[in-house]
């Protein structure tokens, strides 16, 4: 099981707003072995979102979006998800009855019926914080920005997931650079070709080292791969 | 002047190492008038970094890459982007020289002498921190993943660049959701297209409001700009 995540914000890029949604659904989506394949920061741009959706959709088992579902002149994902798919925004009487059963008299301001508009055949996913809701197009999941909310709503988009093998990882800290281990661990890689081999210099606290960092849902696997690691680490020094 | 920056590596997709270089990139861009247009990450598998960087070379100005260019089996960026230009790798014999003058005696091992390998053609990037250069490639910039080794780069890589229009942002925070301002703000924005609106929530220990953040490469349009959000700010309370 494969997805991509697009982040949309001018915010973003512009490094006004620093991104903490990548390593929380990379690490939310591996406990339900689904595996982050790829990831593009866009514009709030309508033809890069319409793009970037429609040929992402198509190479990946999900695509989540973050950002641009709010209820202002910016928030511009959600009519271009519709655009996307060929559809119309309509008034979804779901996410109409949420927000009005949230707010007060009065408060439920045209901006915020924005967030009613949704594209015709959006499945909703639900936003425990602030309530307006997410949604779902076939296998692509619209969320919020602001990382409280995007995390409320992965927890709605959790019943639509299909579960996948979970990813296991090793990690071991060698105290040498990385280039004294390069050799050793480029032939134990080629022995295991289900498992990721990473390497990765460290400082910490001034004690330089790397970690080498092994991946893969064959937990037999990893195992043996781990071993001839540590053998390795000592052989080494 | 428009970038593109291309993030390459598992150990980002994976959440295990958050990205650092994004949000450092952007400013730093900004600071000399090129602005972050697009970023992708992208795995270590070298038809994405092959594909990724002919894409993105054509549509922008500058492509900036980090990661992979290290001494261990997993970097494959250095040789992912000669096969993109369809060239070979060849020793440069200024990279070999930094080397030799920084290793001691018998420091530089085969391992490090791949760092040497470099595209044809390639310009060194000088890399004030671990020696071991970045290098360009026609108007694509490969730099490390360690922020303190591409920030190090990026200096170096500045003789290179073409400096364009600075955009200048201010900001001004007001203490009330969204949805209140929504509608007067689109009305400014629809006079300001030079201008570029955003409206971003926030939750300041508590005291909720919406920072209106405006950008421009024109400071006289973004001054009479921010004075009409001020004074709708005033006057909506």
């Amino acid at each position: 099981m494969k997805a991509a995540l697009i982040i949309i914000g001018n915010e973003i890029l512009s490094g006004r707003t620093k991104d903490k949604n990548l390593a929380y659904l990379a690490e939310w989506l591996n406990e339900i072995g689904i595996q982050l394949y790829e990831v593009r920061v866009i514009r709030d741009d309508e033809n890069e979102i319409i793009d970037c959706v429609n040929l992402l959709r198509r190479k990946y088992n999900y695509v989540f979006t973050t950002g641009g579902i709010g209820p202002t002149h910016d928030d511009i994902t959600t009519e271009s998800i519709a655009k996307a798919f060929n559809v119309e925004l309509e008034t979804n009487p779901e996410a109409l009855k949420i927000l009005q059963s949230y707010y007060k008299e009065g408060e439920l301001n045209e901006a915020r019926l924005k967030m009613t508009l949704l594209p015709k055949g959006a499945e909703l996913v639900e936003n425990p914080v602030t309530k307006a809701p997410g949604f779902k197009m076939k296998n692509v999941f619209v969320m919020a920005g602001i990382p409280s909310i995007m995390q409320g709503m992965l927890e709605g988009a959790k019943i639509f997931l299909k579960i996948g093998n979970k990813m296991t990882s090793k990690s071991i800290d060698v105290f040498m650079p990385e280039s004294y281990v390069a050799e050793e661990l480029s032939k134990i890689q080629d022995n295991y070709p289900e498992v990721e081999i990473g390497s990765y210099p460290f400082n910490k606290e001034g004690q330089f080292g790397t970690s080498l960092v092994m991946r893969s849902v064959n937990l037999n696997v990893l195992e043996l791969c781990a071993s001839d690691v540590t053998e390795m680490a000592k052989k080494l020094g």
